[in-house]
């Protein structure tokens, strides 16, 4: 009997919204959607449920016991506090790194072979507070860093060379806020290098790329800024990234993860190339920066890595 | 050229859900998300359109410029108050039917042959106002009505028979809300009737019938218990007419609509089985009613006709 | 780890159109296409291969050896002769009925626990035949019988009324074959009999029922005689069946069943409807059939019991 | 109404089979099967039509008149000839280019602006023929080239470095035929050049290209040996095609178009990166080659155009 069970940690707006991406698109057999509280699982939950019969064919059930996590593939954790707007993803972090570590503690408990997801913010920092609190491999651990950031572009790129966004070949690094930054130097449309692909109008390549840097930086911000909060478009990314563990896939997605001693940034997490599949990351691909992108590279690293330590004394860690 | 344009009326948390539900399916080619706030049409489409780069193939774009309506095959209304918890559906009546009047006003202008598709509460009442404030041809607008109630049926009776749910056919007529009934004198499991089918445990047919009725009409109002709204449930069913619409697929729902005069019931607008077209609603069938049910429907119809005539005075109709 | 694998054995016109089609609708996670000629099932899984690349998401393999197909969920068997065009089903029987037993001794070996889909004709008979010979339950057991059938009349009542097909319910059931005939008593568009429905034009449903009925019956036949044989509608049919099975749809299908004691027609295999699921034939629904159905359905079964039984002395039954 | 209508010529083994992809993957509207022959044409589209009510929603008809063309979007051509095991594809040049020349003089006829792709062989040759022959623009001409070969060999390297194919890219370019080459120098895994990958066991780059530009190019002469002809594998690529001109896709393509001038190989067809869309080959990328990578293609030219050059005096230009 092959049933693939994906649970989701977190009624509010991201953790619903995860729940009926993963409902909508079909990525698996069956979501448990968990909060706390049974009465907002129960109304997410069965609000997503209705579409079932219309357009879907699965199952969603509320739980408020972690048990109903058992046998779980993947989890994914939307835990925690959103940032008021103007307030950064860092600021977040006093009050989301305790709730993190206690949730650790329970998946450790009943699911310990699932492929964790964090969502929560600030991204980065609370996934390696995963790894260091949790008793599972750091491999089946991960968190959605910059899989957003580097579609956007892809998008963007793609509408502005009128190539499908699929051709696009970029990737967005680092940090998942501030600091990240697109790897321009292996940037290719197809199989061919950016560099040498004609650009629209009289734009310059040096432009084009400081105004895609600034717009995808921007871009969680000005939806921050209407709404209050994102929800839907983290929500794919988590579906999509569940999906390529639940197949197996082995795709390379740019998550949050403790990077490979080659790129010399120590014991932070940070969002780099990894390939995900069924063990979560399967393993990193080593990219090739040139001397500006590894200066970048370390400036995010020290970014996390400073902000992690804020919270020495906090009693999260020990 | 062959673009399928399908625009979304009011961006709140229906309006945003039926946007992304429309995005995740890939029901149209393109989704148009107005709302008169520009800032909110935007932060919600820019949410939704960070999906598309990692799960779908198609265009959403803000708008607080009806203009932009233009060339739409349907529309789905969301706008209008939702109701508080406790507050019934006809209660809103006074504040929504202003507000549609002067919506179908915007679109006779710019699109008037597009397929409206009302989804605010109460929705027949609304349907009727729209109907009647409208100078589009009647079948051009319908109401999503009981579809929602149909599909909660049949993935229940599905269950409890442990038959897929699009192996039961049984319709939810009437009032969206709490006159609405199954038609149990016309349901079959495949092509066998329900009273054919052998029943799980000792549960009489009876008995069945009255739980589920009961559960049925009361799960939207225990999902408004607990989120305060509902939005993912409702959404669906609107992707759902939408493809029907925009596939040309000439399959039945159970959509508010005017009923043919053979129902006898007059003038109000309520849920009957509706073949869904390009031409929006292209026929309705004429369900044979038992006695018991064709007292149900004339109750209901009662029930919405009081409701459209305590608007007299306010100005909304004449 | 969840995979679903699902094995065709034959790769002739009908089993590569099998694999073909469940690869592209991608039914399960692998398919394994067996043929006693390994450079057949090389030839023709290498050449599906190259659409998974460029459609698809799966995995099929080559294979001339029996032990590959342990694990199998469910298999399909599409061996023997296929009628030349103006020889009838029954003609083959003699040709096919040692085959099918001898296969089913492979797969009783290598997956006993695999759901058997029978596409290979005379479907019923052979149906039989397999039951028989096998070790495993006979709910395991099923043949691909009048699924084609009753999806063409659908789709030509849907057309002649101007409504979806899945909204036309009616079974086609009996032998595969000149005996089969719909239960036109049970039919039903939506909830509505089709006896309330309006017809197009002057048509009578006298006139309409037996038009159909033999416009049906001889659709098989003229494929033939313009192809020589028939192979992407079977092959969808497999793919449905295969589709109910590996994901426990527990939707109804008319198949080659051993009909339920209720209908009193003794030990033949014949299609009636059938809840098919991850354990093949979960149960049957029993049918209401007027006495003119009862009595086809009782010629359909003496007629598959006659060619059952001209095969005696053939040394395939034992 | 948007109906998106794709056109298939011919109707045997290729044919069919592309048929019977569009319909499975949904990748238009409707599909009219084309052959002289009414009874072929026929008998192939009634039996993919069986597949409509199980597994798809479309339409498919047969016809021979190529009035039912008008209204094309695109036309995949596949009549002519297929090469006999050790036949060479430039060998089938002689019988086919006679029937293309005429074939495009229907077309032009009845859809002179769809977009025409052709899957016939020598498929380079043919291409040229039909770009000379035709009243069309020629980027509304291609030929399906590569493709295939393309695929073949992203799955064969994502298996090897164990990545999904997507993330694997790479071109194979030039002829369809003897003469291809993949375009190593500007290969990449993700955003990582293949030489900084690394590679299973003790394989040096070296050896793995070589390996894999024989395997690649040995692979279709090992289909056709064993099955006589390959039907299902280039059914797919062209179905990949036309939903990416159905769509507007612009996505890049290795089809068979005449090169743009900067590549300096004058007036042959052969494949080369083109943004794909609604208006047939967008665009071509100009690739970077290397050195070796330029002679191979200009090698790649002259085999190609000497044989177009022999058929000189055969009546079919001019």
């Amino acid at each position: 009997m092959t049933s693939s069970i994906v649970s989701v940690v977190g009624a509010g707006h991201v953790g619903s919204a995860v729940a009926n991406a993963l409902v909508l698109r079909r990525a698996c057999d069956r979501v448990v959607l968990f909060d706390r509280s049974a009465e907002r699982a129960e109304g997410e939950a069965w609000d997503i449920a209705d579409a079932v019969p219309l357009l879907a064919e699965m199952d969603i059930t509320p739980s408020a016991d972690y048990a109903d996590l058992a046998g779980s593939e993947a989890v994914v954790i939307t835990v925690g506090a959103t940032p008021a707007p103007g307030q950064s993803r860092l600021d977040l972090l006093g009050s989301n790194a305790g709730i993190i570590a206690s949730v650790m503690g329970e998946l450790d408990r009943v699911c310990p072979e699932a492929v964790v997801i964090l969502v929560s913010n600030p991204v980065d920092v609370l996934t390696r507070i995963a790894i260091e609190a949790s008793t599972r491999p750091a491999h089946l651990i991960l968190g959605s860093g910059t899989v957003l950031d580097g579609a956007r572009l892809r998008q963007r790129l793609g509408e502005l060379l009128r190539v499908e966004k699929d051709d696009v070949h970029i990737y967005v690094i680092g940090e998942h806020g501030d600091s990240s930054f697109p790897v321009w130097s292996s940037a290719t449309v197809g199989a061919v290098r950016l560099e040498d692909c004609p650009l629209p109008g009289s734009t310059s390549l040096l432009q084009l790329k400081d105004e895609l840097t600034t717009a995808i930086r921007r871009r969680g911000r000005e939806i921050h800024e209407r709404k209050g909060y994102t929800s839907y478009g983290v929500a794919s990314a988590a579906a999509r990234i569940v999906r390529a563990v639940v197949r197996d896939e082995r795709r390379i997605f740019m998550v949050s993860v403790r990077p490979a001693e080659e790129y010399g940034v120590g014991d932070v997490a940070l969002s780099l190339p990894s390939v995900i599949g069924r063990a979560g990351v399967e393993r990193q691909l080593l990219l090739r920066l040139s001397d500006e992108e590894q200066q970048l590279l370390d400036h995010s690293a020290r970014v996390l890595d400073e902000a992690y330590r804020s919270l020495s004394g906090s009693g999260t860690k020990a």
